[in-house]
């Protein structure tokens, strides 16, 4: 059997169950127990490009190395972290235990915020770099993949995404901090045990960009209830909780209100795309963009931070 | 959270972590994991008809009190199995370790055998009844269901399953001892682990029907290589394991071959409705009936067990 060679590999004992699991487009996921317990085995498809494997498995290593909660590579008996298992990259990752949220509370969100704050600063010294491929400048050319089809989705669709990539093409900050996002921090991809954070899952977008606007990607993700109504008291307390890690720049703080339109219009396009570009019998039905429209258009309304309700002392700068 | 409400209607501690399988196209499967460990979480789809539930249920729990090694529905504290969530039908199973082979040994066939036998007597107390709604009276209005298109997938194959048939109907043995069966005891349905057998899973296609029937039904599934040439070694050791625990009579000896050929013409029949019948977008492909007419084609050249290279005491009658 090909499974129990390739785990010969490792110094984890001997397979004991495998089970397929149904999550996870960008790749094929197996939770396997052996001697030594439950573990994910990855199957990458080619959906993630090989050369960024180093990247992600580098990256959660760094980070459970150092302490933050997050699934680790478990490392074969050569030290590699990275096999190959059924003429595919592989590898065996530990799990995680715990559940993501469907209805995040105020605490919960100051707990993704600390969390998100606190891996922005172990990521610091983390070496391989990988660009952020779905930024402002991917923006437009995504944009024109949709093109006319656009206004299918909603009536005037096209006019209003190009006047905001125009505006944001002007005003985008170039000058924050950056470093190692996680960049699709949703709830899905944030485990709670019993009241507690218990770590980040899905890496797979991680890259190098502004740090606060993974910042930005996480008040539009958490901080809007289930008919799209910004709830303030949850944005306060994600942004507490990120400076209670790491503080703010006035330069950060300042720019939150682009950020969340740039991080709005980030999903709105791939989702615009992939609801444009459903393949036949695709397995999982893509999300209508309108939610991110809508969060965009919340958006566009706040001129400064402080109009999200929080002043420049609760996000921690006086 | 419902499925945590629902947990605290049994004693099995709170939720760490919960996976959907990819597994089981019958029903919805989640590997869930509490204070007290691994569970399967199945919550049953309308292809499971509800009245079955109790007959399915009870009959792991009846297996699994006796010692046989099967996943075992875990009571309520009301000492019921049988719950509802997400509006559905639902229960909480054990987790059995072990793993399928996808090229079993003789070895491993003398197993199958034995605990099969095993199976068979320690269910023959079991209380409730299930009609086999395929078996042979189900066979023509099923063939009937695919009619003239049979021979889109095989030139002549209306024929063939039209003279199979009459000549089942005319032959078929009426009076060997019954009972319940398992009735879908494919390789993919055993489990090992570390060279032993560790349990039958899926057991929804159980049923009360000629004992024999089952162990023809493992003939065909586990005694042919990948090119549907029979392995007459593997035949042997399967029986031997059988009759280790069981008996066998010389009516059911006698009967292999009719019962071999009733059994590789089932499979034939589902396996033609299901591809002939494939949904638009469907997510799983059926198996072409192909493997079935070879395997059905085979028995029609045995006319007595011993041609299987079986003698009678091989089978355990002398």
């Amino acid at each position: 059997m090909e499974l129990a060679a390739y785990l010969r590999l490792y110094d984890i004992g001997e397979l004991h169950s495998i089970k397929g699991i149904a999550e996870g487009v960008e790749n094929s996921n197996f939770l396997i127990t052996t001697d030594d317990g439950p573990f994910i085995l990855t199957l990458y498809e080619k959906r993630v490009a090989s050369e960024d494997l180093p990247f992600f498995l580098g990256l959660k290593e760094h980070l459970a190395d150092a302490g933050f909660s997050c699934p680790r590579p478990i490392a074969m008996k050569s030290g590699e972290t990275l096999g190959t298992l059924a003429g595919r990259p592989s590898a065996i990752i530990s799990f995680l235990d715990g559940l993501s949220v469907s209805e995040p509370t105020v605490k919960n969100c100051y707990q993704v915020g600390a969390a998100l704050g606190k891996m922005h600063l172990l990521a610091s010294d983390f070496k391989i770099h990988r660009k952020n491929a779905l930024t402002l400048e991917n923006w437009r050319p995504l944009f024109e993949a949709s093109g006319e089809r656009a206004n299918e989705v909603q009536e005037g669709l096209v006019k209003f995404i190009s006047t905001e990539l125009d505006f944001l093409e002007k005003n985008w900050p170039g000058t924050l901090p950056s470093g190692v996002i996680h960049a699709d921090l949703f709830p899905d991809n944030v485990f709670f045990l019993k009241d507690q954070l218990s770590g980040f899952i899905d890496f797979y977008f991680a890259c190098n960009d502004l740090l606060a606007f993974d910042l930005a990607t996480c008040i539009n993700a958490w901080c809007f209830d289930a008919k799209n109504v910004f709830e303030p008291e949850k944005a306060n307390a994600l942004i507490r909780g990120y400076v209670s890690e790491r503080p703010l720049s006035q330069a950060e703080y300042d720019a939150l209100p682009i950020l969340c339109r740039g991080s709005a219009l980030r999903f709105l396009l791939t989702r615009l795309y992939d609801w444009l570009n459903v393949p036949p019998g695709a397995l999982v039905v893509p999300k209508k963009p309108d939610e991110y429209i809508e969060k965009l258009r919340f958006h566009q309304t706040i001129n400064q931070t402080p109009s999200y309700e929080l002043s420049a002392k609760e996000a921690g700068l006086l």
